[in-house]
């Protein structure tokens, strides 16, 4: 397994073309904008090397016997789904989100649908994969997930759009491989991976065959071009988390990108289009719900540190005590949703793990809808100057710099100094850009809310509380 | 094991001193008011003899290894407790609620407190408990649990009360056994069940010594007198449900009434009587957690068939889906909290196990909070029929009955019969008085949210979530 | 204008076909099962009487110049908006529901909508309505509104379901009148009414257009008979409320019932059965604002004194202060949607005043949903006593009634009987028949959730909000 | 009354003491960081003078009889609050907050709270405060409001704190004046107003008299010092609205500095700090709801363009329908407690006008609350762009621009600049540094939601519904 400077290194060796604000990035390892980014993965390499996360960090490969990064590993029972669970909530309390799970969330679908589409055209889709997850996993490497197309239209299929290209599509079946064209418009982490595994976003009908695709392809393969937001928020002082840690999405282009048959995965089966992105969102679900309740740890101390900081006992004062208790509520139900998927998850057909669909589309539903009032309880308990405290530079300039530390002080025995930390921090993230990001993309990636509804709807068995129901008043309603 | 028929037989060798609506009964087995709560307590015991719930109804005793109803045994693993949690769902989604559970959850929680008193004081409790647990195990008794004081003025404590006797107390140590009065004052099911185990309601000072008390007696022992409501609404014609399965919670005075040494679990030492309560709450949580499931089953089958005999398919009309998968969302969030409240549960100094405290607050908050929710839901998705269908006299009305039954119909293939069942049944467990049991028994039943949330700020690892903040940020606050 | 006996002997010397619970009714004012719901609209005539009531009771009608109770009047200016939600607050907050809101409801919506009609068709409808207006007041009567249509399958039109009697239509026309079949489904307050208006219940098609009719008809015409629930609780020792005072619902069958052309006012004009229909929703939900902040009166003092009686000082514990609060600010920032709507009321072509539509919908919206909160928020603060307290037969059993007293006392100070009264009004209002009664009925009485919101956003002046964006960013975009 | 020119003409003849991130500002009109905060005020002269706002910009003074800026207008009727509500949300709809109404809030507080000093110590408070008036009304200034001490320990009361001068106090009484010495803490617009008006931040005991100081000082007075945050986001391209318009707050120091007893409104008189905090809080409390509703009128507005730039037509997609309602509902109900507020709004003995308390807490506290649900309906109803659109900058890359303005494109009749430009403008206002700034002055600017509810329960008639409950169940509790 590589170590974080390997990681860093590796990344040095490729070179895809990168837009960030206008211009275009020489190197990615070296680009400040893009440093947080970097360093939220390269936890991921640490951590597996560290000895007091082994467990949880580390798994057996069911192909190679190798011990491998979890992050790369193929769930073969519940308790892996379960530790999948504590180690996005391990890596995203420390880093806001650490964004390498959804390499795992990928190669897990791809693993499970490509066995079904074998199954049902003899085609060699689960074996040229098993062969890229060995490289994969042989090779310690981070992929990013290019999932969403650009839509257009949303009340419009993909063949119906105007601009045929609005989804990506295949536009040439060759002997060595496909060509593609079009756009992945939102993909977390892209310039940073090593490779960019494209999945479709949506179900299908036939006409829209050309759309469905799935393939994995080098971050630098000839034809592809990226447009970055930032990671985190490097260049703010007093970005208490974010200057060192953060997320950068990119719009993905591809013009005429050609990848070899051996690295496609789905390329027109229509019918399993549907099923490889639900088989992505029910594992990427519950990764989301891992790692916002990580986000959740983070807020429940820090507002807890910030009542005391103002002199306020989290256990003692009724409201506080109150609100706080109301952070745990939200966070913790949200990620029993998760305990649960994982320890009623099931053995698909392939052999893998997949999570309990109902439960892990409800916690996913719960993250999303909560973290507004999460930020909420944080800026009640916290107060106005997560807002309003000085820049830190103000606290550098030599006249006032006195004063300020005097007055901003809450607690006696705690300096202005912390509290101002844990302010900045709680800025930070509910506050500031990151902030509005946390949030957007709470609700947003890995599927909407109303996608999540839909999903727990078409996966619970009403069914069976109706019959419970025709039962109880002996009924026997027509369907 | 006892049959159900065998259960209510044991019922008429008991003399029970209950009175109801101002009249002593004279055999609860034949009292019509109570008629709905022993039917619900009689599936229980029913429920145990079929094989298709072995698995789930039958556990292999500890002390005796012969098979016991799950009901009355002692969690000894993990898996025991995700089996109880799905037990009680089973049972209430039947009866709406199969109260006795509340029996497990009193053995429990006294085998657990009893080895730890005996540890701290070298007393003998643990040692007779096992005798009595033994005796109700073989003879498969119901028990009621008699936990709730009078209370009197609630900002006070039990000793500062002016009333003495407002919290049940020993008025009299003897050679033989202790002497109590006082009052319960809400016990659920207490008039048809064998046995009532008397658990202290909050935890206590040096001066409170005398109220710090826990034991079990017969229910007809000398002095005991009960005061009970009804069960279910067994004169109501339409009551779909709960003219058949019902509770009734009962104020239970006592007299200075004699209770023996051998089955005396707690009688003074105060130290425990918070612990007594909580181990019991946390046990109870669960299976509040379980048994509000069950009602959730029945609401989302109800939901469901009232919008289709409406014409409105739940999984086509969008604001009918939507609501539709609130219940959904609802009743397995906190049912997931149940679930890794179980999964996380921990094996107590005595040798058994006791769900993980903080998820199973959690969940029982969330169940009393969204009860409320889920009702608005039901109410919304089914139409003002709920509370204004003719009564079911009406439609025997010749002159009326034709022309009712065909302005009544929704959908052209579903007899209007089946909707007005339906619509009855809402009522029934939403907009009766026993919709309105359930609601308050949700809220305070086993604990008000205000109770749970500060457990769940006792017992969250607050300071785990702070140092997280510390390490973040580089600081060290002073706790 | 009538006294209350008046009122009373009036009902006497009608003889309506009325069935509750499988039996005919003799006499209205003499059946048990309705004395509750004459007590209510007693009231609205007692009130008017009293000199302290006499500026919010009391209008001058605009068509006599004689003073009329303001439930008969036609609101001449914004002032009169006001004075009608204050009114329905007042009435309602003593009776539960006062239910004669709806005649003032529906006379107003006649108004204006018959002057619409007549200026597009050149019909005579408003002068027609104007002589059966100058009757309803100078008698001083009550009608009860026919609205809600059987409406059947809810996914067709009326025009498309199997049975055409599922919506109220007209089978015949002739020269001195129309005849009528069919049925109303829910008529509030129906048995013990002198009139009966009916309405159109939604927008029709041309294809609809027997079903566009409006009309009033004695209670007693030939050919209707009525199916009622009983009103409030009646039977129910310990009914605080509503053994005095209920509503009673209606199912209105129409079999054949001539109207003669006087009393007609509309149709066949389907294009205005959606406008007709319209204006007495805005109208009513007004009235609705108004009578569920009495019910929030009652509340808010009931949970109060609840938490007084149990010794927590609503002013000074902290938790309990919060719920109070929350109670507060339901009720009244629905209540305040209705002085918006009252004050930015319109002047209709035909002069009287109207309600500001998006703020009547957003309070009836608001009340709908808010209820559910608000029982909880009853529930919360009061204990589980709500719904276990001793039945009244039972504090009278000399063996007991001593005991039960003492014990069930809360504050030193406050008897036990006021604390028990308290409980049980509150169970009463929140947690019985009647109670799922107001919940229900706040949801869907005057429209329902959806279609509250379909109407907000009919009405509301996006475009206005979207314009104020395009000037933001500097876009203009195409509608 | 000032051009908007004559505003920034006269800032340039003071010279405040202010630093920006570690700056001293050597011009405040001319620091690009402050412009945004600038523009915004400059928009209520400039509105001021256009003839279409006359009615509800312009009033005339009661002590001068002269026209003048509402924003410096003491209300004297119903009607004047009604307009001022009105005109925050016309200011604010446009700048996201025009700061200024903060004068008029602290100006209307100071004239009825001096009134009553005088009344009750024989001072000269109000004849001084008259003279003030008429320099602020005839100079058409602006005021910023210095309230929020630091307040160190918050558990603590002034007196009580370590460091005495945690809140501002008065060190010095002289014959001319008064010395000020600490800190106000949180102060909006600051850097870029005329005068300072201080007011105290709480109730006060005998002990905090010196803490009991109201006065209004010129904003380069010697000893002053600020340190101040920037005004909105004028550096970052893609600011759609706050590269334009946006709001600063400092910290202002206090030095010693000398106010002659002319500029002296409160200095000792302990006993009605509390008064005058309230009395601005109620008026300032009125403003907070008009000024959200702004904001409100801006997510309304963008999120249905967003939804049509989508191709979701807001009236015609369900769950789009429901949520856009749902932003009317939250900002039109808590606008009507506005409305309602003023409408009941009571003359006070110094003859102005002030909003009725209750419904101005229940607005305030709603619009803090609710500001979260707003924002997650505008990210539910938009998507992920709001957060991973490209940069400006991106869209001008020669090599990608053309690319990306096709892949942007969402209807196809709506250019991809103008989808990206409502996606930035969202960003801007609710995921940005600005984004969270509203949402934490939401909720703590004007006071916490805590500190509403408390006031709700001091000024709410809870004894006339405690009476009303007495009456209905016959009881008479001890109060």
């Amino acid at each position: 397994m590589k170590t974080p400077e390997e990681y860093v290194e590796s990344l040095k060796r490729l070179n895809p073309t990168v837009y960030i604000r206008g211009k275009l990035v020489n190197s990615v390892p070296d680009e400040p904008l893009l440093r947080p980014g970097i360093n939220a993965i390269s936890l991921t390499y640490d951590y597996a090397l560290r000895t007091e996360y082994k467990d949880i960090m580390i798994a057996t490969s069911h192909i190679t016997g190798k011990e491998v990064n979890r992050l790369l590993h193929i769930n073969t029972n519940r308790d892996d789904l379960l530790k999948k669970l504590e180690m996005t909530r391990l890596l995203c309390r420390t880093t806001g989100c650490a964004q390498r799970y959804l390499t795992h969330d990928a190669l897990n679908a791809i693993y499970e649908t490509t066995d079904r589409i074998d199954e049902e055209f003899k085609t060699e889709y689960h074996l040229r994969f098993l062969d890229y997850l060995e490289y994969v996993q042989n090779e310690d490497l981070t992929a990013c997930v290019a999932m969403t197309d650009a839509k257009g239209n949303r009340s419009k299929r993909p063949h119906e759009q105007q601009d045929p290209d609005l989804y990506l599509r295949i536009v040439e079946k060759q002997e060595q491989g496909i060509v593609l064209r079009g756009v992945k418009a939102i993909v977390t982490g892209a310039p940073y991976t090593h490779e960019i595994i494209v999945l479709p976003t949506r179900a299908m009908t036939e006409n829209d065959k050309e759309y469905a695709v799935s393939f994995a392809v080098p971050i630098d393969a000839k034809g592809i071009e990226m447009v970055s937001r930032q990671a985190g928020r490097p260049e703010d002082s007093g970005a208490e988390l974010t200057s060192r840690y953060g997320q950068a999405t990119a719009m993905i282009l591809f013009d005429d990108v050609f990848v070899p048959w051996e690295r496609v995965f789905l390329a027109g089966e229509w019918q399993f289009a549907g099923s490889l992105t639900e088989a992505f969102a029910t594992h990427h679900r519950l990764s989301c719900i891992g790692c916002r309740a990580g986000l959740g740890d983070m807020l429940i101390g820090a507002s807890s540190l910030m009542a005391e900081a103002n002199g306020l006992d989290p256990m003692k004062v009724g409201h506080i005590r109150e609100k706080i208790s109301e952070l745990i509520k939200f966070t913790e139900s949200f990620y029993a949703c998760g305990v649960a998927s994982s320890v009623f998850g099931k053995e698909t057909p392939a052999g893998n793990f997949s999570p309990e669909p109902v439960y892990a589309n409800i916690g996913k539903l719960l993250q999303g809808l909560h973290i507004y009032d999460m930020f909420k309880i944080a800026h009640e308990t916290s107060g106005g100057i997560l807002v309003t405290s000085p820049y830190p530079e103000d606290m550098q300039v030599p006249s006032v710099k006195d004063r300020l530390s005097r007055y901003l002080k809450g607690r006696e025995d705690i300096p202005a100094d912390h509290r101002l930390k844990i302010a900045r921090l709680l800025e930070d993230i509910t506050a500031s850009y990151q902030g509005g990001w946390y949030s957007v993309i709470s609700i947003h990636g890995g599927g909407s809310p109303e996608a999540e509804r839909m999903e727990i709807m078409r996966k619970y068995d009403l069914d069976e509380r109706k019959s419970l129901v025709e039962k109880i008043t002996g009924i026997r309603q027509i369907p």
